[in-house]
């Protein structure tokens, strides 16, 4: 980021420093500063903005169109997707609004609450379509109320499928989605980025190609902020179509609709729908293998990539708009093969940022949600301001209780009988509980064969740093040390590292170590003994269900635990081990045994006990070696407690 | 501090908890938390606690008592006493009050104005004496209220002596010390720590010792929070004292006053004031030779010594308080020879922080002020709110304009004599001012044999740390590159490190290297096409006075180049470059050639008239390294500028 260097000279610059050096009889609130760190522009700009910046700057970009699921674990399965595709860093997705769903309820499936979640816990740019047909101008505004409370900001305006076989304008109703947008203009002002769809080849209602261009440029000129097209099949369709919009004077950017065709039934539906015509030689290719899926599905990436190089090659086209059907495989095929998919996404922050407006300042978390960020973020979602440049002291952090485990955005990916698998159908002791923690470390399988990928604690496959440590964890696991969160000591990496890196490039990151497990009250005995000696150099926090606790934290401070050092900017110390906090995460982390484990066997069964048993006696540890720059000390802490006890 | 270990157990901590985890409709006002780490918990605390908490732990203490000085010059000097001897450790200082020096005035030797000098300039725990006869209730609330307003925390509560031979009580007016402690409880409650006078031979207008100590217990009961006694000569009248308090259930700390006998006028003085009568040992000693100063001095300093160690011995004792007269010898070697005046206090942060209770969360400055601490103090003074954890993206930060450069607290120490001995009775040209700089960091006398002590920028010889960069400091100046301000790169020293170390121990110190200079234009052209060179690496912000400004800096955000990692702690980045306040401390930088160097010679002199040509003309250049970990390039930089110029 230092490269984007910023020149202010002579006139500008003087009127800058006029304001900065004025007098002190000014509202002194101005000087409490203990604001944003600019570390990632695009957390801090609108979309139409990144739009212009990606423009100006000639880097390509990508989105992604999602409809709503239509069951629960539809969702769950959607936002994993909206996870994996958005590592490849779309600039933004869109979720459509399906009117037959509810689509601005509080339902899991409903399109205001996929939009919701891919804001809030994937943190991801997105636009909720809007339809305004057969609509009351409250039920919009109490949408559009809702979207903004919900942290959206960006709607595309839609007319929407009238229901019903003849339709007819109402009066004072809005029957175009030019109606929708100055609505939306009239009484939210700037807030919302307004998108409306354009057809490459005329809306199929339309009285003709040139009528339908003219409204067009109505709904840009009643405040819409950019286009994005209908699918269509050749990229000479659409590269006309911006030069009949441009003759026309709409000067707004115009993104065109990708459909890569992944089977025939699809591609039939869709046409039918969008009552567009597949042009001759596409059908000449596809009729022949219409029951080869795979056969299709090659086809169709090929003709995307081929048409989409056409369109980048024009110079007129800056990012491309894919329909993905909420499928994965062919968009990102495209995209790798475009060159537009980013492999390594730079992290501009250790943990997942949130893409909620009133989160755009958060960089510091306590590590103890690494592996539960959606869940940290939903027990921190009424917050009104969220902690940047320090955490501080957490006098109060007014964690929201997490009432319901299975909350869609939180739920196991996983169904029961794959858990149960992985975690043991009969569990013969504490000692059985010891091996699923040591499979999940170790990423052999359990002695019925399985393989454990997840756990109570994380959704996830052990993190790549975590591997960092495999050897270590495996060892202390199989003695009862039940580790659920640990990251290395890092003494000044590049901010580029591919593990460990995070933050703008030619920046510096640390790490203290860190440990955390559940262990039984013997071990924690021996372990406070030990402790003694590294009093100095370990901080440490013990705590049972029952808020028993034991810490040596000065004060109740946080401790931060990883920081960066970056050029031309203040330090960034994104996550802290914070006292207070631990005890609202000590909640969720013993609840997670009974509410994910212990619940998928029956009541009173041996199995069920033992976790229990677990739950009721044994304790949250977490320790931190202050000395980064030296070898961890943690290991030894550990080593000398099983020596203590043997 | 990591060894203050806080255990938090059962019951206490889990209402702690209760309050951490409560749920997320609690005003979540209190989840903003940008706030304090106690870096160090004296600054957080209110000096009855500091007591408290020093009496708990043993630590032995000591205060000084000054009184205000009568001359403008007199004022200047007692404040570099304020800070040599602030360098020992007081666990306070106080400021008598002298009702014949209109002691509540903004005059500069006002009590009022020196005791907000030393809290606010010199960051010591002041108190404030005030005494209340022959004032109206109305003058007294003012005092209390100017001196509230001014951070003063602590009123040493005093009759004072009644003005004319006879004094009647007044009805409803302030007789007693007692009336003015009632007085402030009633219309300040508790903010004020109220200490009051103990006489351990009785007061001389007292009926009785026995009424003497019910007027005492009288004042404590009325709101007192401690005593300081007046002086005595000998251990055993003090502890009788004490166990007499405490017979009749006075509670409060009771601070012994010591007088180290200076010479044989000042103790006659003394003793006439106080009626106290000198015990015949100490006389017989002294009247001998009383004409020979420093026998009578030592004689004093050997006598307090041994009294003090009766005292702290007793177990009764935990701190003493000095009666200086504003001298700093005899104190300062009775302190030394006791052991608790502190050889190399602990530095909380890099710069000498303010006691103002208002400025206790700030831990972040601007590095420019560096030398000019008292100055930045000055033009921050009216924030309300002070940046701690962040600078943050100063959109405007208030200075205060710097409109009297002889306000006595940054007034120089040295005369127009010795500056001009100094900086050249008559310049020659720019040369002769590089000779003045360069004369500055190297230590060597300039061509008329004068050594440099002072700068503009800097009233004080060269830092130790500075010295580090001695070498290469002598080379640049010697060209034309005109030091005022440079720290070299750190990467991970202790924090306990004599030169750069500062905050908690355990801990590590970074800094990135940093330059500032003035130089003339031909430099900065070629500067600016060697540092296209640099440009991923180092930062620049170079301006001229008419506020011409070039940067790289990104977004024109601060960059962090001191900053420490502590046990169990937040990161603390206490001084920042950043570009925006940059332009107010250009316009005092450059200020100071005129103001304190160019009006030392006549107008139209050739002297004068060579520093207004570098004043007009010369650039304020700033560069850092952001590559802490590498060698410092900065060097490098210059030399390259160098050569590319010849």
């Amino acid at each position: 980021m230092v490269n984007e260097t910023q020149h202010t000279c002579s006139a500008s610059s003087s009127s800058k420093s006029d304001g900065g050096s004025s007098s002190g009889s000014e509202s002194s609130k101005d000087s409490s500063r203990c604001s944003t760190p600019v570390l990632d522009a695009d957390r801090h700009e609108r979309l139409r903005e990144k739009m212009r910046r990606r423009q100006d700057s000639g880097d390509k970009w990508f989105s992604l169109e999602f409809f709503p699921p239509r069951t629960a674990n539809g969702a769950v399965n959607l936002i994993s997707r909206f996870d994996r595709m958005g590592a490849g860093g779309p600039l933004f997705i869109d979720v459509t609004w399906h009117p037959a769903g509810d689509p601005g309820s509080d339902k899991e499936t409903s399109s205001m609450i996929i939009a919701n979640t891919a804001v809030n816990y994937c943190g991801l740019e997105t636009i909720l379509h809007m339809t305004c047909c057969n609509q009351t101008k409250d039920d919009i505004t109490g949408h559009l109320q809702k979207a903004k409370r919900l942290g959206l900001k960006n709607i595309m305006a839609l007319r929407g499928d009238p229901v019903g076989e003849e339709w007819e304008e109402e009066v004072d109703g809005f029957n175009y989605a030019v109606d929708l947008v100055k609505h939306i203009r009239n009484e939210f002002d700037d807030y919302f980025d307004i998108c409306v769809a354009g057809y490459p080849k005329g809306h199929p209602e339309a009285e003709s190609y040139e009528a339908d261009l003219r409204h067009l440029k109505e709904k840009v000129f009643a405040g819409a902020d950019f286009i994005i097209t209908q699918l269509f099949f050749q990229s000479e369709t659409f590269l006309k179509f911006v030069k009949d919009c441009q003759a026309i004077g709409i000067t707004c950017p115009i993104i065109p609709g990708i459909f890569p065709i992944q089977g025939y039934h699809s591609l039939r539906q869709l046409v039918k729908l969008s009552k567009l015509e597949v042009p001759q030689e596409i059908k000449d290719v596809i009729e022949p293998i219409k029951d080869n899926d795979a056969a299709i599905r090659n086809y169709g990436v090929e003709l995307a990539v081929s048409m989409c190089r056409e369109l980048l090659d024009s110079g007129m086209v800056h990012g491309l708009h894919f329909y993905t059907l909420n499928r994965e495989v062919a968009t990102t095929e495209v995209l790798k093969r475009l060159g537009i998919w980013k492999e390594d996404p730079r992290r501009p922050l250790p943990w997942a940022v949130s893409a909620h407006p009133k989160r755009r300042v958060e960089d510091v978390r306590p590590i103890f949600w690494a592996s539960r960020p959606k869940s940290y973020i939903y027990r921190t979602q009424e917050w009104d301001d969220f902690p940047n440049g320090r955490w501080g002291n957490s006098s109060s952090p007014a964690f929201g209780e997490l009432k319901d485990y299975y909350l869609f955005y939180l739920k196991s990916k996983s169904p029961r009988e794959e858990l149960l698998k992985m975690w043991g159908e009969e569990l013969t002791g504490e000692e059985s509980v010891f091996e699923v923690f040591t499979c999940y470390i170790t990423g052999e399988p359990n002695k019925n064969g399985h393989k454990v990928t997840c756990m109570p604690w994380n959704d996830d496959p052990l993190a790549t740093e975590t591997n960092l440590l495999k050897e270590q964890l495996e060892k202390v696991n199989r003695r009862g040390i039940l580790t659920i969160n640990s990251q290395p000591n890092i003494n000044g990496k590049p901010s580029t590292d591919p593990i460990v890196g995070w933050g703008p490039s030619g920046g510096y990151v640390f790490q203290k170590a860190y440990l955390e497990f559940f262990t039984s009250s013997e071990i924690v005995t021996a372990l406070l003994k030990v402790l003694k000696k590294y009093e100095l150099r370990v901080n440490y926090h013990i705590v049972n269900v029952k808020g028993q606790n034991i810490t040596n934290a000065p004060d109740l401070q946080p401790n931060a635990v990883t920081w960066g050092i970056f050029p031309g900017r203040e330090i960034i110390q994104p996550t802290v081990v914070d006292p207070v906090s631990f005890l609202s995460w000590k909640d969720e982390a013993f609840a997670l045994w009974i509410e994910q484990w212990a619940k998928l066997y029956e009541e009173e069964s041996p199995s069920r006990m033992i976790i229990q048993y677990i739950h009721d006696n044994y304790y949250l540890v977490n320790l931190v070696d202050n000395d980064f720059p030296l070898e961890n000390c943690l290991w030894q802490v550990v080593d000398d407690t099983f020596e203590l006890l043997n």
